[in-house]
């Protein structure tokens, strides 16, 4: 492997897209820097504002936790224990001891401590796509404990993996409502909204793997046992195989929309009204979270129990 | 394998996409209904108008060839000799047999005759890409013979996997003039330009290569030794890994960007004016034909000498 390009120490990664080589000290400068250039370019976070981060316990966002406190953002995060056995419990010990160990404020709310049921629970009762069942229920909770703490920016872990892959599928059936949504970041488009901010996209998952491991930041490594068969999944190889051959491809194609794409597709703009029962921002009359919740026969309007750490 | 969906006959071919199965005769009716829809969705061709198919010998623009005569239109083919040693020549007998056959009229241009140099060697001379050279070279001589005997429209063999790997390739890149004007019906934008139609998008290469070998239609089966490791090819088995994975994803792509979202690409309107050398329309003072010839050491004005079959 080839020296680093900084100082010419010893690698400990070779980035086949940029064609660089890193020792330790100068690939973590490289990480935080792709950091700020994100947070920059699509003007992310005004100075001093505090931002909640969404934190699973895995590499993104344990990733993304460290440096945006490392770079002097105020960040406390939220984690939501799904309730999966030992893969919810091990998240969740990773986020505290996270927390313990850098002295930052993370929320911590239990779906079965709320509604006596697990995430795998609800998807069976709902017998709809667990992902996307997850990601509704995570998102309402996070919007709740935003409302009740007072944050105006919510960011999460997605990287540059994870918007590829999500281009390619909102393509290939041509979703010109998500092409126009799909930016780094979205402004709160209602009072009772945060904006939403993804700092991560310009690296990607095995550079948020190997900033943990060079910064010694425990994460907890499973997939999710529900996310198996996924078609996100199915994207990501296909374009893995794809930078594998054609090196720098997913870095053109991603940013590529942002710089040129995206601005050709429209959002129809819809209004938000609150919903019929829970009062939270939706475009239908009741809204999603309610109506999943109601189907799987638990009460939507249960308070958020938050803990505190 | 499941019964022809039509006549619960004997199947040849079960298409994953549609889920249909279908026995020789149904497949042969569906392959020609999926080209007259193509022919009436984007009104490619008029009532008695005169076409001219590009025919390299390959199974795609044979099958186009004897399509078009089977449906009743009046398709002459056009064969340029690449003069590649035995690939060329298996190529043109092929064209120069069918229309023997068939009493179709078939014009031929050789380079070697014209210029006494292949195709390899002008691409060796050029220094570029070898199919994009080739394609240059092909539509020049192409729009030659189209002024010289008067056709005002040109058919093309491009299929399902052939648009929707040039559909990936150009979103890679995020080409927004080249993703307007892909289309399977440009109409003429100059008094000298044909109008130019690719009656087979409807059609994947699995299909037209059943269709030949059920009509008994001779094709020349080797790939081209000039485009080995093109790009297209690497899109082309991705978009085929994804279709065995989630069957139906290559048609959804494809004419999802054709129905909507392609209408959010807009093409720069460009002037064309007549090359400083050759007369012919060209948005640069000399056209790329000409520089490619120059550069190749050859007189891009030779005549064409079109043989007549």
């Amino acid at each position: 492997m080839r020296r680093c390009v900084k100082c010419k120490g010893e690698p400990v990664i070779n980035l086949k897209s940029t064609n660089a080589a890193f020792c330790k000290e100068h690939f973590i400068e490289y990480f935080l820097r792709q950091v700020t250039r994100a947070i920059k370019k699509y003007k992310m976070l005004a100075g001093g504002q505090q931002v909640l981060v969404a934190v699973s316990g895995g590499k993104d966002s344990m990733a993304l936790w460290d440096a945006l406190l490392s770079l002097g953002y105020k960040a406390d995060g939220l984690h939501v224990d799904l309730g999966i056995g030992d893969y919810s419990e091990g998240s969740r010990l990773v986020c505290e001891r996270f927390a313990a160990v850098r002295g930052a404020r993370l929320y911590v709310l239990s779906l079965v401590d709320m509604y006596g049921a697990s995430m795998k629970e609800i998807v069976r009762r709902t017998r709809r796509v667990s992902c996307s069942v997850c990601g509704t229920v995570k998102r309402y909770l996070m919007n709740l404990v935003v409302q009740q703490k007072g944050y105006q920016v919510v960011a999460t872990g997605h990287n540059m993996d994870d918007e590829t892959a999500a281009l390619l599928g909102n393509l290939m059936g041509w979703q010109e409502g998500y092409l126009a949504r799909q930016y780094p970041h979205l402004p709160s488009t209602h009072s009772r909204l945060p904006a939403r901010i993804k700092p991560l996209v310009r690296v990607g998952e095995l550079e948020t793997e190997m900033y943990c491991r060079l910064r010694g930041i425990e994460f907890f490594a499973d997939d999710c046992p529900l996310a198996r068969g996924a078609t996100s999944l199915v994207y990501k190889e296909l374009i893995n195989s794809l930078e594998e051959k054609m090196p720098g491809t997913k870095q053109r194609f991603l940013f590529g929309f942002w710089d040129r794409g995206r601005r050709n597709f429209t959002d129809v703009p819809v209004e938000l009204k609150g919903c019929s029962l829970c009062g939270q921002p939706t475009t239908a009359d009741t809204c999603l979270f309610c109506r999943l919740m109601q189907k799987a026969g638990l009460d939507p309007l249960t308070q958020p129990k938050v803990r505190e750490i």
